[in-house]
């Protein structure tokens, strides 16, 4: 019989215009912030500014930490928590894509506490952050689902490793889930951020230990995705699209919560650790419909249900409904161009075992709830077949 | 476009199993528990002292107040808020249906600040509940979704006004959610409790700020205890039957905390604040379809929906559709002799006019939320059509 565990403290504010809740609710949180942000996109749309005026309303004075990078890395994070702990800052608001809001988790509880933040990572130095500071995530992309979950995927330049760490107080007090600042988002992150977000739905969905709260979630999420995501491609300013799209995200990101993604995010970890240069959401798409077809003995039920639920296929016999989910997804994923080889993208065939063996030690807590047993030569194989 | 506002702090451990969790997390939560519950069920299942027991090996000492009626009154929240006060308790455990959970909620806000239960409701003396103690919910029915959301519903004996409140610090903080304590629930009980939940979740899709969060899991919710209710109806040991209902009825809670109630509970206050021998359940079941039918031009489509998914109509008309949904719920109903007339439970026609003013007044926040703007006047109608 299921089991389900759930734990979602933040507070989440989703509609257009969310945003303007900062000036109310940044009064209760301090008198001083710390704006985690990327090194232009908020900058350009004047969504940085308005976030600093709203502050300043509140009576809160900001301080804008920039340099945050896509596959964002500790050594920013612990640049940041140092800055936290010179200004005392009393709260961190991460803006942005999910590269600056982990940092802001990240920075949330390597500042209040001794070290850097790779002391706090279980393969780095394996402590327990006891303190943590307040950290509300106002997203800009409609993927990563972080708003809605503890997880903050960090890289360490210095060994590859890109970690998902996530514990009681890395989830955000606050989320303002605001479709309105995501129709400017360019078409190719439009794509790659949603598929990010498919990707949590479908990964929880085959989880071996998805539930039905998870399921009803993951399913939904799904069938805006493919319903909402061809639109916003085509115009990025049709707002039923946007707010379908980014609430299809918070939604998977919920998924996240209650049961986790499984070893594709392992592969694209692997991938992405020695490749920071490709998304994450492309890198989700490559390995995604190999590692299906790997596992396919022991998610064929699954996939089916995907296959009829999602993409609308009519076939009552589920191996055979389970192959045609997986043909729809790579389908789906060709009209946005997300179908690469990884010999096309520059990644060397002499580093896939580094890669496998590197996404199966650091990510093994979701290698293990993936259906199959896989080991790091599975994982190897998934790779070499999307070579 | 859609607008969604979540926060629901409370941890929700659902398993069967579930109530053993107990002993770890209370050594965290104090050294002293108030243990709420009614006057028997709990003692005759062994269910208290099996709680006092886990409790004990936690190293926490226990109180006990077993005074808890159905409907359960502000008198003995008031009695017990003192018992608190004076043995200076750490946290409270609300154990049993949601008579001891709601008591709970009730006795965890008023103990800590000054004054009786009355002065915090918004009816009455209208304060603000500054302070609250930690509740841990262990619910023994599969109906009121108390463990997934912050309201407590409590009758004044003097006025007969049946209130709900709901504060942020009157949720659980803890939900232990186990369906092994609810094989002993009776077939009566059975059907009172999953109706509950199921108009809980019809309710929430029918409100007018219904959203996709609380859509997904109300859709949910109805088809889990459109199946299972009859299995658990006619074989109560069936654990697959229990765990479906119980998750069905937390599921209900949380679109409550979405989302929430609309008039159909106003009518049930305003008929049980007068009539507390009549059920909870039973009373939603009896004004329930009737309700439905009066505000029919304003949610047929919905109810269209839920003809389609829950109760498996094939009409492709919507207000056929709709009226068949309300024809099939009462045929549901039917099979658990839950279609009574308000006259054969010895309500007085001369009553109705208070009990659809009461309902109205006191539930005002569910009848704005109701699509087609119904008065007291409307709710008078529709108790005469029950009757």
């Amino acid at each position: 019989m299921f089991k389900i565990s759930f734990y979602l403290p933040t507070e989440i504010i989703f509609r257009v215009g969310a945003v303007d809740e900062l000036e109310e609710r940044a009064k209760k949180l301090g008198k001083k912030a710390l704006i985690v942000t990327g090194r232009s996109s908020t900058k350009k749309t004047g969504l940085l500014q308005r976030v600093v005026d709203l502050l300043k309303k509140a009576g809160v004075e900001s301080f804008v930490f920039d340099k945050i990078v896509p596959n964002p890395i500790s050594d920013h994070v612990d640049e940041a928590a140092e800055i936290v702990r010179k200004e005392k800052i009393d709260f961190i608001i991460g803006l942005g894509g999910g590269s600056p809001i982990d940092s802001a988790k990240a920075i949330s509880i390597t500042a209040p506490n001794e070290g850097k933040f790779w002391d706090y990572v279980p393969v780095g130095g394996g402590k327990i952050p006891e303190k943590s500071i307040p950290v509300v995530a106002i997203p800009t992309t409609h993927g990563t689902g972080t708003e809605a979950d503890p997880f903050a995927v960090i890289t360490n330049p210095q060994t590859k490793e890109k970690v998902g760490i996530g514990y009681r107080n890395t989830f955000p007090v606050l989320s303002l889930v605001d479709p309105e600042v995501m129709k400017t988002l360019p078409k190719d992150q439009t794509a790659y951020t949603s598929m990010d977000a498919f990707y949590h739905a479908i990964e929880a969905f085959l989880n071996v230990n998805a539930n039905p709260y998870s399921d009803v979630l993951a399913l939904d999420a799904m069938k805006r995705i493919v319903t909402y995501l061809p639109v916003a491609y085509e115009n990025g300013e049709d707002m039923e699209a946007r707010t379908n799209l980014a609430w299809a995200s918070t939604e998977a990101g919920i998924t996240e919560t209650l049961t986790g993604v499984i070893a594709n995010h392992a592969l694209e970890h692997g991938l992405s650790g020695f490749y920071p240069e490709i998304t994450h959401g492309l890198g989700l798409c490559i390995t995604g419909p190999y590692l299906f077809e790997y596992i396919f003995d022991h998610a064929y039920e699954r996939l089916a249900i995907v296959g009829r639920e999602v993409f609308g296929v009519y076939e009552t016999d589920d191996r055979k409904a389970g192959r045609l989910a997986i043909k729809k997804l790579r389908d789906f994923q060709e009209m946005f161009g997300l179908n690469k080889r990884l010999s096309e993208l520059g990644v060397k065939k002499e580093d896939i075992p580094k890669m496998a063996e590197t996404g199966y030690r650091i990510l093994n807590g979701v290698v293990v709830v993936t259906p199959g047993n896989l080991t790091a030569k599975d994982m190897e194989e998934i790779f070499n077949r999307c070579y």
